[in-house]
């Protein structure tokens, strides 16, 4: 192979910096006006003829919403999807696996949750029966989900079915959604469980975990603003006016809006959360926080009416507890302590929320928390002028995490397809039943193909060291793939035939030999 | 190349429907408990050295949020990104290009937007001089941006550099960011013009083209609710209850808060928009609308100031203008007709709204529009208690657009691993260069690399039919890249040879032999 074919088309290479780096790519060619070929020009311009068949864009560009940002998250974010496919793919080892259930109803592959081995129940403060958590699949759809056993426990038959299909009706970004529920033996239990079926929400951790679990919240001695151990203390014990591990305002104000959202979805129908605490409040990603990472779900719909058999009968109560709740919970992470909220400790808890929150804080706290001095019960939609502007922050946070997957999709488009197309060349060429068969190796379309599979692979420098330009290798395929009119010079591997051929034809070849062999098997022929 | 190797690995065939399909892939691969190797149960079990390592999941799935809406999306969102990087890559055809100027400032690769020939100016109602629109690409970035020229003006020099760098400051989700000003003679005029450099907004278009360029907004005769001819028509006429050609209410305030939020950030700096007229507000993505794609920018923003040269003047008199304009744009998307907002129109328009929309879309509009009673000027907070709950709508819908991102994004994670992993496989593998040289071409590692190859991408059926399976494709390569520990029967070309290999092993080879390709130019052995 010789030189020749390299510099008919050298815009193709790029500095040897970004040789393997395919993300870089799009930023990394620069071309001018004078080496704007024919095809380079095809869209926008008189050739509208062209313009539908000349799909694939050279290069896969970057919508430059706020570029900085885009290139920031970039890596982060695909390491934060990749965790996630991780967690959905992780399996039961296989002691585990064993030890369990093939098949629970309509659903396989379980993994317990709670513990690394097999039944070991949960005992859960929230719907005082034992517990375990499962991931599983779904035998139909495939769907991963999560699956909460509850053991020993009755279903109640009494209307059943609507309030299963009440809770089952609700969609919304904050909720983890209940898909199904189901009385079953296959745990080979003397008793039968009843199985809770969600969404399987991978990554996630509770507010509980995420904010209470550090050290920093459990200030030891006077440090502390809570005195726990009742001992006497100077005036000034925990009055200091920096506290460092208090969560910024503005991820409170984040989880207010989403909190009060889905509150007051279900409000509207009207259902009450009954279970709106620390360790039913899933968070996303992983600690490290940054904009639009303070996606909350609450888990465990459902459950508590479900269990209850009925939806009717104290909803109004059980809402206006969720609203106290909801109030409890906000000072709770205002300053951050578990103990804040309990009644002894309820004046310190506010002094600490004065001294670093706004105001508008302040009062969502005491309004929800405070029982009502009016006859007019409360609503959660009073929430909403204390939030005031912030819902604008929180839409403009929104818009650009949507920018920046979106131009994330769009570099990665285009792998995609390019990764579709390099497997069908790499099917059609060097197939050992063919190598004797002179029509399928080494003459017409399959040769030139092989040609250009060298010509694209197996580049070489002056000195014939091999060169590995993932740039040259994309462009390349582009064309090839859009049928580009650009032509290139093939060289024989004897170095005695030069092939000089447009991107097109090399396409159109492509395009027979491809289709030929998928009717290899149909017609018979060799 | 015997079926023995097939049936080895015979969970990596899929049903033959999905042969081709890629994206059909991680839906479609049903594995049950007892066909799990020890390799599927690596993560998350006892094998913890082990997990680190296995990181490409042999399926990447996809997250359950809403699985109805991503997969409804899935198809329409690809299209559009797609038609948004063609736009991004569109040139100029080889006319047009000739008789414009090859670089511009720091920007090349112009392509006038507002017509397909060079230098057909376009009076601007809005600035009173002669424009032109570009697509240009920035010379180092390769930033895709906007330039608008302005003719035949010249720059105030008086404070303007403070003038500009306020408005390149203005980061607002809502606003087409100003990225540059600068005068150029660059475009060979006898006198300079100014060009204003923003971020390029591909396949958007103005509200004014959305919404007010169909045929049904302009209804003729009785029907018109506006008597724009004078003639005397009965009092029913225009009155209809039913007004066809109205917008969804929820898209006009998916418009207000946007509106209303980049407004704000603007009032706050103080800064006025001075330009809240239909044909510079863009509104995304094609006019089929749906969810999350009513997402608007204002254009244009600083020009009017930077003309001035000034901010300061009378900032407040056109932050009022502004909050008049944002009445107007809102009575005229509420009664879909430009000349809804004329004085003489407005009792007729006022009527349409009041039937048609809410009492708060009512109050909205008349408290912008009207002039304030009292002497406290009003201010764009003043529109949030009409928004109310309907931020939440937003907030929710935003949500969803990032998880079903979010879902394609995780979906396509693997593709671009998976593409250079092909790219530096067959980089390796049949170099003609090399094929005279026993160590290079048939032994050692390259020749199980090359079985490998035949493995992957030419299995052949029971009666010697090709098989294109891109489902067995891509998990072979999986394991190969994860090194996985599953074992597989390679078999020679001439059947006489069968070897026993781990994916593990294959993958050891393969790095051995690409570093080997990498050093081979640099040691200068062959």
């Amino acid at each position: 192979m010789t030189i020749d074919a390299a510099a008919v088309d050298n815009s193709a290479r790029i500095s040897p910096e970004n040789n393997l780096d395919f993300y870089a790519y799009s930023q990394a060619a620069p071309y001018s006006m004078q080496q704007l070929t024919d095809d380079d020009l095809l869209i926008g311009g008189s050739n509208r003829d062209e313009k539908e068949r000349t799909i694939p864009p050279d290069m896969p560009s970057v919508r430059q919403a706020r570029s900085d940002f885009a290139y920031f998250m970039s890596d982060e974010l695909r390491a934060e999807l990749f965790r996630r496919n991780q967690m959905l793919m992780a399996c039961a080892n296989l002691d585990v696996a064993g030890a369990m259930p093939e098949r629970v109803g309509d659903y396989y592959n379980l993994m317990p949750l709670d513990s690394s081995q097999a039944n070991v129940p949960h005992k859960s403060r929230t719907f005082r029966y034992q517990t375990i958590s499962y991931k599983a699949t779904h035998i139909r759809t495939n769907a991963v989900c999560y699956l909460k056993r509850i053991m020993g426990c009755k279903l109640p038959t009494a209307r059943l079915y609507d309030v299963v299909e009440a809770w089952k009706k609700i969609v919304h970004a904050n909720i983890v959604q209940l898909r199904d529920v189901f009385l079953t033996k296959d745990f080979d239990d003397e008793q039968p469980s009843i199985v809770f079926v969600y969404d399987f929400i991978p990554c996630c951790e509770t507010l509980q975990k995420r904010h209470f679990s550090s050290n920093v919240s459990q200030l030891k001695g006077w440090a502390n603003p809570y005195n726990l151990s009742g001992e006497d203390r100077p005036f000034s014990a925990g009055k200091g006016t920096s506290h460092t591990g208090l969560l910024a305002e503005s991820l409170i104000w984040e989880y207010v809006v989403q909190i009060s959202s889905l509150i007051r979805t279900l409000h509207g129908v009207p259902l009450a959360c009954r279970c709106l605490n620390l360790s039913r409040i899933l968070v996303d990603g992983d600690s490290k926080g940054g904009r639009g990472k303070s996606r909350v779900w609450l888990s465990g719909v459902g459950i508590a009416d479900i269990l209850d058999g009925t939806i009717n009968g104290i909803v109004h109560q059980h809402i206006l507890n969720d609203l106290q709740d909801f109030g409890r919970l906000i000072l709770m992470l205002a300053c951050n302590s578990i103990v804040g909220a309990q009644k002894e400790h309820l004046q310190t808890s506010l002094d600490i929320v004065q001294r670093n929150y706004s105001h508008d804080l302040k009062n969502l706290i005491l309004h929800f928390l405070l029982p009502s001095n009016t006859s007019k019960p409360k609503t959660i939609n009073e929430c909403m002028p204390m939030i005031g502007a912030r819902f604008y922050a929180q839409i403009d946070n929104l818009h650009v995490r949507g920018d920046i997957l979106e131009n994330e999709l769009a570099k990665e488009l285009d792998c995609g397809r390019l990764f579709r197309l390099i497997c069908k060349l790499d099917a059609l060429l060097e197939r050992p039943e063919h190598s004797m068969n002179q029509v399928w190796s080494e003459t017409g379309d399959r040769y030139i193909l092989k040609l250009f599979r060298d010509f694209v692979f197996h580049a070489v420098g002056f000195d014939g060291e091999p060169i590995i330009d993932i740039a040259h290798i994309v462009q390349c395929l582009n064309k090839f793939d859009a049928g580009s009119h650009d032509k290139i010079c093939l060289t024989s591997r004897d170095e005695q035939n030069v092939i000089i051929v447009s991107y097109s034809e090399l396409h159109q070849a492509f395009e027979r030999a491809f289709t030929e062999l998928m009717n290899y098997g149909s017609t018979g022929s060799s």
